[in-house]
């Protein structure tokens, strides 16, 4: 019975945060570098919540696929951690950048190693660690399979217009990448690696799908439907701990403040959050705030911390 | 019978512990920047944790005192947010510095608003909001007063020497100070807030003391004994927050990822570390890592975080 | 008679650049941040040329004193390199900063060694050079005789209540000080240098005035009227190298570029610039333009060398 | 009979130079980057003078090509002027960069444009200019006649070995010229702007044919053999000014402090040095002090200036 409520409630709650959100008549701003994002209306909201019992929980737009854009970053950073384990740690860091998400500064004070696996720098060189010197076509295969493996879910795509948008636009990343590079931090063939990190940066996933996909990291590190360890449970609290830090560019800060749960944002407008042991959770509203994080998402997703105690600082937990 | 099992398990690890870390032949630097604190042998180690029950467990030089330095930016920021409650966000931000503890770069990129309450212009606008206009000596006195009342311990004093040593040789937080004021961040009367940031940091606990202190971060800002309401549960799950994502300065990546637990350090080689609902950590070793951080003291902690499962990203806390 | 025909030209040069600065719509902004400096009209202009024959020749307010502020950086870099000679610059940079005059960011970067002598940090630096642990008083009273003795003239004066101003608000230098003493790069008494900085950049000096103390400076450190050599000939030429490279914070390279002549301004609108062995000028004009340098004194000089062909990069000069 | 002996003087001044700087044992650190440089030995120094009335003196390897790299740069600016003028300056600025010549970092503070055309990126846009969208192998034509023509020698050559390795290691100007085009400051095809820019800094010179091809820099603008105006006077002024302002990357307040003319170095070891009116001088030696400039080359030019009286300070020029 007591279960049954819960339930209930976590449904009135979202329910409650959808109609909030609908009528916000402040909703942020849509990235437009690109046009395939340009496009998207600021209008759209959705959420969804698995909890570890795997029931799943949504309200709003969680079936319409966006664009997951930087949460693939955390996909693929599993991916490295499986392959090479710590000794990613040799080409990029674990601290909070203190700077904005595509800053070439840091990297020239600290000799072409990025300070984090999340901002572009890094997650590109978790793409060079991912692509390991294969064909960029068999690595985004590879991803895509991994995504999909997580969530279960054969349907995932990758957008190869937004992918290819973002090739004949990132001219930043291919600075990041040759400036790397020149430090000797990147194989030489850096078009690979730039390859790979466009195209899982167009991974379409509805919240549903995305929430799903983030299932491992609520679940010490295995897959809840098929029991795979994904990821040790060190790796995988580490991953967590590394979205707390760094997982929403120079607003980590903040969102560790007033939510107070690991997540990582995508300029698409997406959010994943992780409440370990409980709940796997993705949030989407196109428009963003000023460090470049959904508006409506992060203020979602403070409306369910307080509402259900989810706080990772939370004693009770 | 659990209870004393966990217990006496306890009890052997803080053991274990502390005989790695008497052996432990690389014990960092002792900082030198004053007298009284280069003097301290680097061979010290002690640890006290108190958990949720008020059980007190020990190793090592746990009831020798030391000079808590910036941990005292934890008791400071506490009052302040007792005085001031969200009013305090105008004049500090909350989010990871980026860079060394002090740091005046960050200042003049950011028009004088110190990124968060824990690195030392930060620390010196808390104090200048808890000094609130009145004379130093009286505002020292309600420190201390406020910290003996929080670890139920008339004993603890505040080592002149060390505040004057401080003052004589701080003019990098006199600069600071100045720097502030000339944005209109600081009362017009710095030596003040100096005077109460310098004695504050020469406040003397044993890591018995210091955890007893901090009990009430652990306890959703009650205090255990009197069950006066310190702070309320929200700026309680806050500070930790902030603890977590900027404690160790530009190490505060490393500890969240490595540890997982709020903490925050100090050059004294002292460090308060909080389990949310579990335990109040003080480790103290006066060695420090190259971030300015106690090495053995981080070290002790990881220890206990891999034995214990304390972890803030730990699906079973 | 081509003597006379080149004065009767340069003054009707000065006649023609005197009539269209007033009439300028556009005069720039007066510095505000000293009630002192706020008060005087933007309507001033005035403009001052000696020449190596002695005559001197001037147009517009040319007999207004207004206050030099960091055009008195010359005159105490001239009286420490009397002092100390090279030894000066173990504590002061000769590059351009590339940052604004009261930037802190590359004291930090550099260990507290200030870029050049003429951004603040560096004055300072060479007021403490020049105090040299005597009485402040002394030293102020030191400054004004030299000057008065460079421009032949007992009439010049420091104004006080512009000293005071600047003490009383100048909690940016403070801090540069107490930043530099931290590195010990400044006598303990930071004090004393602060009072004899702010007193020099109150000297209170007319065009014709100025113009009469910069003469040592195109005539190869020599006091025209006395022969005494103020400095070497060597030591004169790199004066005005650095004048050149760091006269006007980061407008030099722009400076260089559009006038071509070592110069020095100060926010008091003030400018002295030197054409080597043919001219000492001053020009004023109190509205700043956004590098913080005299907007019309600028268009004026830029006028003033077109006509003349004065240029240190002209090769007929 | 003066003449004669003006330029005997200085025949014995170049030989007393030589001898100084063959018998030198610090010669600097020759640079390593790529294989073509590397090989070169640090013994070589060469000095060739050519006065204003034609007269041509040397002493040492003068007649050993070198890789004469950024010198290049004073070139392709001349170019890039007598194609768009002062348009130019909307693309690239004229301060001092206060960094070092590959810095990345100001390039993001001031929104990818370049603080001035001798450091790399704002080469690269020089180079840009250039190449105004024809093809690079036609440009690189264009750029090597262009040198030719000055130096009235048509033996002048690229060498092409230098140029590839150029390429296929100068992964960080990739990575500027990739960054500038982000901010919409570079043709989309950077590659074409990029193989120019490696190709002239692969133009192979002599000591006597670099200083034959700056001429035109001492002679206001006009090629003195044909009497054809390479560039106007006001120009070549612009161009002297920035070569002195910025010419020695952040050892350029260094340079202009000691030596006073305006001059180019490149990390072949050679510096260009104008002085306007009087002379063109080149120098060579391949190790390269702190900065990057030659070391040698910058002590013969301190030694020459001294001994001739050649500064743009001087008073007497």
């Amino acid at each position: 019975v007591e279960v049954v409520e819960r339930v209930n409630r976590l449904d009135a709650i979202l329910s409650a945060i959808n109609a909030e959100m609908a009528a916000a008549p402040e909703r942020g701003t849509v990235a437009d570098y690109i046009p395939s994002l340009a496009k998207v209306s600021p209008d759209h909201f959705g959420i969804a919540v698995i909890l570890a019992d795997g029931s799943i929980h949504t309200a709003g737009d969680a079936d319409t696929p966006f664009s997951i854009q930087s949460v693939s970053k955390v996909f693929t950073l599993t991916m490295a951690l499986q392959k090479h384990g710590d000794e990613l740690w040799s080409r990029v860091g674990r601290e909070p950048s203190g700077s904005a998400f595509n800053s070439i500064v840091q990297l020239e004070n600290e000799g072409g190693i990025p300070r984090n696996p999340f901002i572009n720098a890094g997650a590109i060189v978790v793409s060079d660690v991912v692509l390991d010197g294969a064909e960029p076509r068999a690595a985004i295969g590879d991803v895509l399979r991994f995504v999909r493996m997580l969530a279960s879910d054969e349907a995932i795509t990758i957008d190869n217009d937004v992918a290819n948008s973002e090739a004949a636009t990132g001219f930043r990343n291919v600075a990041l990448a040759n400036y790397m590079k020149s430090f000797g931090n990147m194989d030489p063939y850096v078009e690979g690696a730039l390859k790979l990190y466009f195209h899982q940066c167009a991974l379409s996933l509805s919240c549903r799908q995305l929430a799903m996909a983030g299932r491992y990291l609520m679940n010490d590190g295995t897959h809840p439907q098929t029991g795979e360890a994904i990821i040790s449970p060190l790796l995988t609290r580490r991953i967590n701990a590394l979205m707390l830090m760094c997982g929403h560019y120079d607003g980590s800060g903040e969102f560790a403040f007033r939510v107070g749960i690991p997540g990582k944002s995508g300029v698409g407008g997406g959010i994943l959050a992780i409440v370990p042991g409980r709940a796997s959770i993705a949030v989407w509203s196109p428009g963003l705030n000023a460090r470049g994080n959904s508006k409506l998402g992060t203020h979602a997703l403070e409306r369910l911390a307080d509402a259900t105690g989810w706080s990772v600082f939370m004693p009770t937990l």
